[in-house]
């Protein structure tokens, strides 16, 4: 007598999870360091410090009614114009505190504006594989579907012929998340301005716009010279989806927002429309404290030193070993080609014969690959080399 | 373009807000302390003192990383078995950690609940009058029905006739708020125990079972003799959707939970269904820091001598002069019928003529009657009496 689909979602096995709890089983009998963990996306390097002096200032000298009070639904003011001035002196964007809407997390901002842009069931949202596997979840939640295009392979840019191949008169919007999770890769301004003159030339010709989704937990964790593009410079009909979870290394505190850029077509009702269904999941008023918090630490840019270091001491070893990855110029994660060609096969080999952790790249839409999230002590990494060592000789070609 | 569902929700006047904007901008004009607002159940008096304690010292004392790191979905084990101690200690009930899912505020717990529970679109969640509006929003959100049951005029307990022409073979679930908000009633142990007996006949009748959700963000809020049932103590299949945001003073901080006891009946399944739900509508893994407070947190009362004082003092004056009120024994609200029969008149003319600000009860499936929210500053409710009588004066029969 319950509902099946959600049912279904809350009992469907989740690979990383068995990876992680699998690690944490084999740590109390062989020893937390015998076993190499890159299975999960939590932050490895502590949040900036004024994070942590923000909560005790304000718990200190803030009115606990105000502090833990209710905000309006959109969020508060304060913090709202904090985020748009960010955005202003940062980018080619003239945002304003009205176009940012307040989430808990980038997980109910993906599903209200998936629910605002749902009309009909048979509209679709294009996603880019490799992708996170919860799209599948969250841009379903407003009744419509997800259409995914193959992966760009070796580089992970984005294939405009797949992507032309997929997109169809349905199609209400195009899910980019760049730097990528689970390939790291970063998409290049070039690869972004022809998607945007694609779907500008497709929503002519269907006759209705055709969004893009910027999902964009990742965007302050790049390195080297990379830059990761602001998708609205270069495509108007942009919707932004924004956590802080990684940059400020707040995963758990809930909080994010969207910001629907002036340019947007039909901008004003698609705010409205996306409060609504925020209202309707029952994702309204953000935690309060935590918006204080990013409305202080705003110009906070998370310390990359630490991952930076791992990223190429892991992909130096690799590939000097003989693993083909895909460039990780961002996020904390490096992808990486089975040497074997079966992701689940050596994802499985990994763990039973080296202890190490992980996680196949079939889930992202992806076979083939493995995704290592480097978000783990440098330490960890040294100690796993002789294992991936092992295993490249016994599986590689 | 756009949902137009959602654009409707996100666009939907709210009277309350209207109120208590209406109130911000008389204040700038008349000075504070001439405007009377009751309009808004935002607690009034501050979380316990433990609260901004525990997290200063989490903030001093625990590891940043796990401090503000993702938790599991279903929530920290810690915190959950501390829900689940402090349940046994206070109730008949045997709950378990695993019997617990967290949620970021008791809002996307109703959802969850409501999506699991809702199979077809004929499927009905039967609420009394009055009732919290938002539930059209939450209980139709799996794309279910609302019936509505008619208020219990003039004790506001729960007409068993009204229910019993209400509930029919589609109803998956009766919908109890006690403390009740807007009334402030306390539903008696024998009205619950009536609608037990009248639900376990028409579950054996209709084959299947009939839930009551228990909407308990008031729980604590109680005064003089009056006593809050536990209604799994009175009826097996009862789902409890928690939340801290009125007992701890908490409510920007969205922390709640969802109690699936094992006597339920698909308790399991059930259980799983709601994760499900949690995870489509993206409230996975709630603020992390504050389920640390509540875990530290659970068996703090809250200081209700502020709110006792002013029910007190608010409901003998009011009724000195002449007006009708429920017997307010919980939560922070008085439920009074309009001198003059009309709710939204009544409301207007108090506003325009005296500023003081009272919410009509049609919005809350009560007509004729009105909802003061008393979670003020005593001497606001003394500097609006004079108000209050020469209203009664003018309109009263």
């Amino acid at each position: 007598m319950v509902n099946q689909k959600y049912y279904g979602y809350g009992t469907a096995p989740s690979i990383i999870r068995e990876l992680f709890a699998y690690g944490l089983e084999q740590a109390k009998v062989l020893g937390k360091d015998k076993v190499y963990d890159y299975s999960l996306g939590n932050p490895s390097i502590p949040a900036p410090a004024k994070v942590n002096e923000t909560i005790k200032k304000l718990v200190e000298e803030e009115s606990s009614i105000l502090l833990h009070g209710y905000s309006m639904a959109p969020g508060f003011e304060g913090a709202r114009e904090a985020i748009a001035a960010n955005l202003r002196e940062r980018f080619t964007t003239n945002a304003q505190a009205n176009q940012i809407f307040m989430t808990c997390g980038c997980a109910p901002a993906l599903v209200s504006v998936a629910c605002a842009l749902t009309v009909k069931p048979e509209d679709n949202f294009v996603v880019i594989a490799p992708y996170f596997p919860e799209y599948n979840v969250f841009f379903t939640a407003g009744g419509g579907k997800v259409k995914v295009v193959a992966a760009d392979v070796p580089d992970f840019q984005i294939n405009l012929e797949a992507l032309e191949a997929t997109v169809d008169e349905n199609s209400v919007a195009v899910v980019i998340n760049s730097p990528n999770n689970p390939s790291g890769v970063v998409y290049t301004k070039e690869t972004l301005e022809k998607i945007g003159a694609f779907l500008k030339q497709k929503e002519a010709e269907y006759g209705h716009p055709i969004y893009i989704v910027a999902d964009e937990p990742y965007r302050e964790l790049v390195y080297g010279d990379a830059k990761v593009t602001f998708i609205p410079e270069v495509y108007d009909n942009t919707i932004v989806c924004y956590s802080w979870s990684k940059s400020l290394s707040l995963p758990g505190e809930r909080i994010g927002y969207v910001y629907v850029p002036e340019k947007c077509e039909d901008g004003k009702a698609l705010y409205a429309a996306i409060a609504g269904a925020a209202r309707e999941i029952g994702s309204v008023c953000p935690p309060t404290l935590i918006q204080r918090v990013v409305q202080e630490c705003v110009g906070c840019a998370p310390d990359l030193v630490a991952y930076d270091e791992n990223r190429n001491d892991l992909y130096n070893s690799l590939t000097a070993m003989g693993y083909e990855c895909a460039k990780p110029d961002g996020a904390f994660y490096l992808f990486m080609k089975a040497p074997n060609g079966d992701d689940m096969a050596f994802s499985e080999a990994a763990k039973l014969e080296e202890n190490i952790l992980i996680v196949p790249g079939t889930g992202f839409g992806c076979p083939g690959y493995l995704r290592l999230a480097y978000c783990v002590s440098n330490q960890m990494i040294w100690n796993s080399m002789p294992g991936f060592k092992r295993l490249i000789k016994k599986y590689g070609k």
